[in-house]
């Protein structure tokens, strides 16, 4: 890892803005990349800029640019899609195959002075937000779009395993949705009381039995009758799949948020004769942006108290170190000043 | 297995009709109870009478029946659910915990001179439809239900993992749901002979390469581009499950129609990036019969060419043997006779 | 209109209770079938209780009751379906041709001392609830029904024509749903005070001007941009109608609410070329009074608020009369004493 | 009207296309345009180029366009999108407000000889495919699109008002999506016999009684219950709308896809208790012109049967004249010669 000076990226077209990045928090993925140098398929081969969730200011804009103006704060969506394939035109940008995305090889990330990208990928933040907030609309947007797959319906019970960054904002969006019970999942009390502090109705604490027994003590313990309406998965541990699938009611839905391995035993069986809806979630598509900002500028989701480190730009590699241990929630990488 | 005299069941309600059973077809559940003595959880504890797969004639109607009378040719949906509870209101009686199903045990089967059940889960057969199309209106209406699940829209490509009855009726089915592709798969040439003469219009022979090179293999060979728009699974076999997960584009849609072992190992990583639509599919439910009828009775979907073989009721046990040995697709057990 | 002794019911059953109706409240089809004797094509032909927003306390139980016991509070919902037909059958039960519905001619309403229904339509009140607001389950449903169809989702602007007790309830449970913004419209500065400090977020006094015009202005003083994304008539004035499908964007929908006049002005054109989805809501359906009561439960939606009158049984028709004037939200007529 | 030479279109990106154009059909709204100048808030104000309805040759490609090379045959989708809008990037770019379509002014038509157009709003017209049925993809892609809005499904009744064009490619593509009852509604004969000799299975001949004495006729006569499960205007006239609202069964779909006057009388409260779901078509989005490709190269859809007249680039004013007097089904102008 190292800090270089880097050309300022051009504007491509009269649509791209040039933002000036002030705050960029680090998630799991980036780690992966930094640690690992791959997830999945998608192998780092050359040097890479890291970063994709982050906000700054508008430092450039291109001639049709009507809606910003230099000096505008921005929360940023690191995700371009190509508009012509049929993907983009359905409405499903999120899965186009061309896809220019911060921070996935080979694109570069935003941990950058600078980064330019459209003016309908840019998202201009109202005042009442902080910069610090711009950039955590990344996280909630993942969980915005978790909990749309979800099709989380007022009145339901939603179980979330995992009480990291995007666990504990799936639940806060899931009550947001409307849901009555939100039960929070995880092997760390500390997490627990976090979530139960946070969002969520309720806590489980996963015991080292079996899945099917583990969920159903949760069923039981919380009163979810013939089993949960929602269960979400931002843990990728197998076991935590495996219970979410026993924890569902017949006819309820699973989504698959975090990343874990390719592949897991997984009880088929039952999705089979419960008709259950398994869906997986990608990233973030059309308005989901837009109802992050609009759930953090209202009040209805908080994403300060998820931050729980600061660094310089120059201190960078100490956030992706906190975030491989586990240490604290969100930790945020300033800009480089001018 | 035995043959026995047993009293003719005194109608419950005023809605309820006593039909005297004519045709039964023999699927893999009934011979799961016959050699295992068990389906997942549901064992046989007593003496059962077995067959779910019937047609008969009225012998009785109930004081409030209007539809049906006395020597009325019907098909039967062998599964009356309690019309009480939430999934029966919302519409999935499918899935009511307190259905009473024929064959499953402890409910007797529909093997014996008469069954009785509620007028409105009894079928008129129009008379351009014979005794026999009408007892394979349950196997129709199983593929009926699968195919909805998979939501297939005209001009898609559907692949069907399975080319036994429930697999060769799917692919007629998405034919008649308007799709372009219905690519049948499965390890017997003679049954892929046979989907190609019936309703598909590819087939794929599976080799024993991994499931992912299986999948580029019938994708490339198929002319399915992104990969198809969905996947059937009526074979039960892990490596189906995982192929179609693997052949299918982002976006696309994966339903598991047959039953096998509880647990598999799952390519779920795939599954969360394409974000793919995975449900199960269980048995049938309101609108399944009433379409499944219309498509027989227009010549749309053909079960006639299904029967492979005809057993008088006395030699019932050779019907159960064929199943189990894959010899043929479908054998016929006439009712007893007066 | 008199008072008269009536028999009690007896239950028709097994499933069926007794209740001891304990408070009524009085809605707009109650006075014109109690004015006018007939809704649409409804007549009134034979001397008939009224009344079909009630609580009351189980006074017997028939034997195959298992979740209600005698004495226990009790919300009725007044409409008992076939549970045989294909509406029944697929969810829709609110559009059974053959309902039993409370006070719709010629079936009796709840304003007697006892009324008999099915278990399963009648709901247990948590501790926390009243009988009053018990009663009040029946005209949230009707709004939970009519924001359900109108599909509201986090993030959306609803505008609600009709600033009576269903318009009221629409704008809390929009609010439920995660609208933004909820905008409130009627003609009287009271009943819009009212809605601004219930629920909505913001308020429109209709102008004499055309319905265009009115639609204009509004999404401009409300910043609605393109337009509102749902709106929802609970007036039945054709000019909200016609006001409601200019206000609305491109893709968006409305729901009539209101009962008014067989035939209306539409702007058809309108609602062509924006593509809207245009819905009717009738009374409830699956769910509906179970997440009413969570809500009330949960304080998420408040109906105490929304009582200004009590009167005791013998005293009924003053609550008619109120109705009528449009005096007041709500009147609520005590049930008969022991 | 006149012919005069114009210039030939430069491309505008590296995606675009230029078309050498072909076939060109004629529709009610460049008749409007043609003898009223205007439909509904579109004023003609300058002169402008009419036809929107084209196939041709590429005559030159830019340097982005892979997928199209010079001589291809193409089918032209008339309307390009921003590609940026909130209604384009959710999947309904035909909603999109800046959208530029042919012939809708101030935009130029494509009775030109060349036009210009982004590759992906090019479609390759299969070798089967003459240009003649490549200009008719459009109509058929309006029809598609009524039929995807009224969601159409196997085994459903549809009715479909007004036998010209588009009510009876509306017909054919209800067939293609699995209804089995389709009946057509006009008021000439000549045009139900077409209709039934083409894709209808029944026919209705709109007598002067009221809207309500009609429908209940077409539903007996048609036996369709409790009415029909789909209605679909085709006609633009108010007494087919009116009748339509009728016709449909409780739960039922209309689409509205003529255009007519502004206003009409509409049965509201019909609309109403029945919930019904009333829905605009607006042009065609996303997968429509694959699909109607798809039809018509299967043969499941033909066009060449509506063709019934053919004229010279230089007599264009005869298929004007000809639509404007009902006159046939389809007039076809072929292209500029080099």
């Amino acid at each position: 890892m190292k800090y270089e000076d880097r050309p300022i990226p051009t504007l491509q077209s009269p649509h791209d803005v040039l933002v000036h990045i002030k705050q960029t928090g680090i998630c799991g993925s980036d780690v992966h990349f930094f640690i690992d140098g791959y997830i999945g398929e998608n192998y780092v081969k050359e040097p890479m800029v890291l970063g994709h969730e982050s906000s700054g200011v508008i430092a450039e804009v291109g001639s049709a640019v009507t809606t910003l103006k230099k000096g505008d704060s921005v929360s940023l969506e690191p995700g371009v899609p190509c508009r012509r394939c049929i993907r983009c035109k359905e409405g499903k940008y999120n899965l186009c195959s061309t896809v220019v995305f911060a921070a996935s090889p080979p694109t570069h990330g935003t941990l950058s002075k600078y980064y330019a990208l459209p003016e309908d990928f840019c998202y201009l933040l109202p005042k009442e937000m902080s910069l610090e907030e711009g950039a955590l609309v990344e996280p909630t947007s993942v969980a915005v779009h978790i909990v749309k797959q979800a099709d989380v319906k007022p009145g339901q019970s939603v179980v979330v395993f995992g009480a990291g960054p995007v666990g504990l904002l799936c639940c806060a969006i899931a009550k947001v949705f409307g849901a009555t019970q939100i039960i929070a999942v995880d092997i760390q009390q500390s997490r627990l009381d976090f979530a139960a502090r946070y969002a969520a109705t309720g806590t489980y604490m996963s015991s080292k039995t079996s899945a099917q027994e583990n969920a159903t003590r949760l069923v039981r313990e919380h009163n979810l009758g013939a089993g949960a309406d929602v269960a979400i998965d931002a843990s990728g541990a197998e076991v935590s799949v495996q219970t979410a699938i026993h924890v569902l009611r017949p006819g309820g839905t699973y989504v698959q948020g975090g990343m874990g391995g390719n592949e897991i035993t997984f009880p088929i069986m039952a999705m089979c004769v419960k008709e259950l809806n398994v869906r997986g979630s990608f990233r973030y598509g059309c308005g989901d942006y837009d109802l992050a900002i609009n759930l953090i500028t209202s009040g209805r989701v908080s994403v300060k108290e998820l931050i729980t480190g600061r660094v310089a730009f120059r201190e960078a590699e100490q956030a992706f170190t906190d975030v491989k241990a586990g240490k604290g929630i969100k930790t945020m990488i300033a800009g480089v000043e001018d």
